[in-house]
């Protein structure tokens, strides 16, 4: 296994022949009616009941996209409702993707002034404090603080092979709202934290045999052009771009966050898998066996980008 | 008990007589001796260890501040190390220190895009899914997302009676370099999400008899100009001050955050006095007892922003 995250996350790719990742974010009252353990209303009741609803589902979900792609996304956000318990369960699972061969992203957004984001990068990457074997290949963090804020992160990456995407461009509706704001050099404010970041991966001595660090970026632009001169400026940093799926993207949308030789980017969807036992076309074809409507709908999005990149290669016939 | 966070928190400032907050930020190499449980190095070395000594020392300190301060803030940073364990103790900490009458800030730091924001503000303020009694008072929340990262926080505070900080400018010496980008009509960028919280405070529906609502701002500018401009243009915010003391900030730097009346800050200091123990003036002064240091060092602190702030009341004599 290569130290480098970027050669890591790149073969990993290249391995599923996809950039595709998926996002294990479960809500209690979109589970699967076999999770939905107690109480009138079809959803378990208590805490203890419904952390453990989250993970066993999780893991499934993990198990049935495992052999489709190299990437799956947890955040955290979905289990700190239930407090210590969620982040066992948050855990759990970070332990078990890794376990099933995949790159994990632990979906954390942290951030901190410098001697706070230390903690929080210890506590997401490192190693020594955790009593799970291992913590996530990567997590997100916030470049709002700037350099000391993101440094801690970028160093224990380094040194325990891992990597961060730092949060340039969000995908929600009022994200233009602060990080579209003109500067006076007539760029946006996404720009300048773009720029920051490009240094940043240039600086931080996590350079691969891929041509990337392990220093990327969570992209997801309102526009082609924004997508394409993020793309230019920042060309050792591997996008993570959101969006796919029920956030309304479609596969040919994504194009201009990758490279001419179609690396730079993975790209993330989310509730249109896991939650694809709610969708009418999956429904229709398997009825309530939820397992093979997530299997079908993994499938038909990584078939989506492969088509839509292009890829050199074409799907192998069963 | 009044259902309005502003409110609560103007009549604690009121009740103490001082606008004072203290950090309950423990790590475990800076402990006092009694808690270095066991380890060659003076430290506790299993994790289970760590994170009892962090919460024992924390509640120990919350004791001590408590008749003094109005305020504690607890980041969260401190505690995520020790996962499931941690968040035990932070949320044991959480507990303590309102069951001794105190605001309760928890310093999280939290943001991401709508629906996962809800999960965040849930998480961190809601009763509902919470093992433990009751979650802090207030978060501190990212800004960087726009409105649809905030607003789920906001209206978790409003329903709950509790409240938000919002980052508008951290102390963290990088800061300048993305909350100073000069915007396109000369203002900064930390100007601009100033303005947002602004209107996100009007429209919040939660002005108390205070004069202030339930939408604060973290704010720690680099000039006493640009905490006055932002005073002036920020009058429903109670801003969260950091910076005192281990940061460098002195009492009289912290003047321009408050109004003409003294109202609408309130000052943080974590380092100084919550190891004390460490510091030469208290050492000499009380040896070994590490709580007599806190309580002076606390004691020092309140009488040092008292002064500055010119209170028209005069410290007790004992």
């Amino acid at each position: 296994v290569s130290q480098c995250f970027a050669d890591r996350l790149t073969d990993a790719v290249i391995a599923k022949r996809v950039p595709a990742v998926v996002n294990i974010d479960p809500v209690a009252d979109r589970l699967p009616a076999e999770f939905a353990a107690s109480g009138s209303s079809g959803r378990p009741t208590n805490p203890a009941a419904m952390h453990q609803c989250l993970r066993d589902f999780g893991r499934e979900v993990i198990d049935i996209v495992a052999p489709i792609v190299p990437v799956v996304k947890i955040n955290i956000a979905y289990f700190e409702p239930y407090h210590a318990a969620g982040i066992e369960a948050y855990d759990e699972l970070v332990g078990h993707a890794l376990r099933q061969g995949l790159i994990v992203i632990g979906d954390v957004k942290r951030g901190d002034v410098g001697h706070t984001a230390e903690r929080y990068a210890r506590a997401q990457l490192s190693e020594q404090e955790s009593p799970t074997p291992k913590g996530p290949d990567a997590v997100t963090v916030s470049g709002y603080f700037g350099w000391d804020g993101v440094r801690p992160f970028i160093e224990v990456a380094r040194d325990e092979g891992k990597g961060v995407f730092v949060l340039v461009r969000t995908s929600n509706d009022s994200a233009a709202s602060v990080q579209d704001i003109l500067t006076q050099d007539g760029g946006k404010v996404h720009e300048v934290i773009a720029a920051l970041v490009t240094r940043w991966a240039e600086d931080s001595g996590t350079l691969g045999r891929s041509g990337y660090t392990s220093v990327g970026a969570v992209v997801a632009t309102r526009s082609a052009e924004d997508a394409a001169r993020l793309r230019a400026n920042m060309p050792r940093s591997i996008f993570l771009v959101p969006g796919y799926g029920a956030q309304g993207g479609k596969a040919e949308d994504f194009k201009p966050y990758f490279k001419e030789d179609g690396t730079g980017a993975i790209v993330a969807a989310g509730r249109s898998i896991i939650y694809a036992h709610d969708r009418a076309q999956y429904r229709e074809q398997f009825g309530s066996d939820w397992r093979r409507c997530v299997e079908q709908a993994c499938r038909d999005f990584v078939a989506d980008l492969r088509t839509c990149l292009k890829s050199q290669e074409s799907e192998p016939r069963p």
